[in-house]
């Protein structure tokens, strides 16, 4: 098999595990909130934009009882190319983060100290 | 004023400034979707909290347009205290990942070169 064809298989099965990841949050959505899957869709693919049009304002959103977003500024920095170990300038980048809210850190913290 | 109040003052600032954000957020899913807020609010509710308890069942979620989160593993790792130069050991953590989809990766990237 070419590597053309093994990278787009790759691809495609990535694309397939996100849409039956969607799939499954539209359904457990639609469940708890006895909707159907066509509203949670719809919902979720416009509550989506809305968090992607905020962030890229460089608005910071908070999602209460899950966490926060915000775009931190990364600033330039020089690396070093490990296969001819020279040294270039990376520029500046915009990176959206996400900071926890205490419930999930807190439970995290639990299931990391039953490990 | 003492250090106790200055700190509760911030804290008190803090919950205001994310409730404020938490508001604005569901004002403007309900104009999209031309819900009433308290609908729009219930639904946030409902979305956070399984996004919360997805998450901490170490399965990974993917909205679609916006990003993926996933939990990771930190590794134990020896850091050392800068006040007095001790080493000491940093147990392993799990802490939530957010990676940006392809669209916000995008924008972010001709926000940066716009600089």
């Amino acid at each position: 098999m070419s590597v053309y064809k093994k990278i787009t298989n790759i691809a495609a099965e990535s694309r397939f595990m996100e849409s039956m990841k969607n799939k499954e949050l539209i359904e457990e959505v639609a469940n708890k909130l006895n909707w159907t899957a066509q509203d949670t869709a719809e919902m979720l693919s416009a509550f989506n934009s809305i968090l992607g049009s905020k962030l890229i304002d460089n608005d910071s959103i908070y999602l209460s009882g899950f966490g926060q977003f915000e775009i931190k500024k990364k600033t330039e920095r020089i690396s070093v190319n490990p296969a001819n170990g020279k040294r270039y300038l990376v520029p500046p980048k915009l990176v959206p983060v996400f900071k926890p809210g205490t419930t999930i850190k807190t439970k995290l913290k639990e299931l990391s100290d039953n490990e």
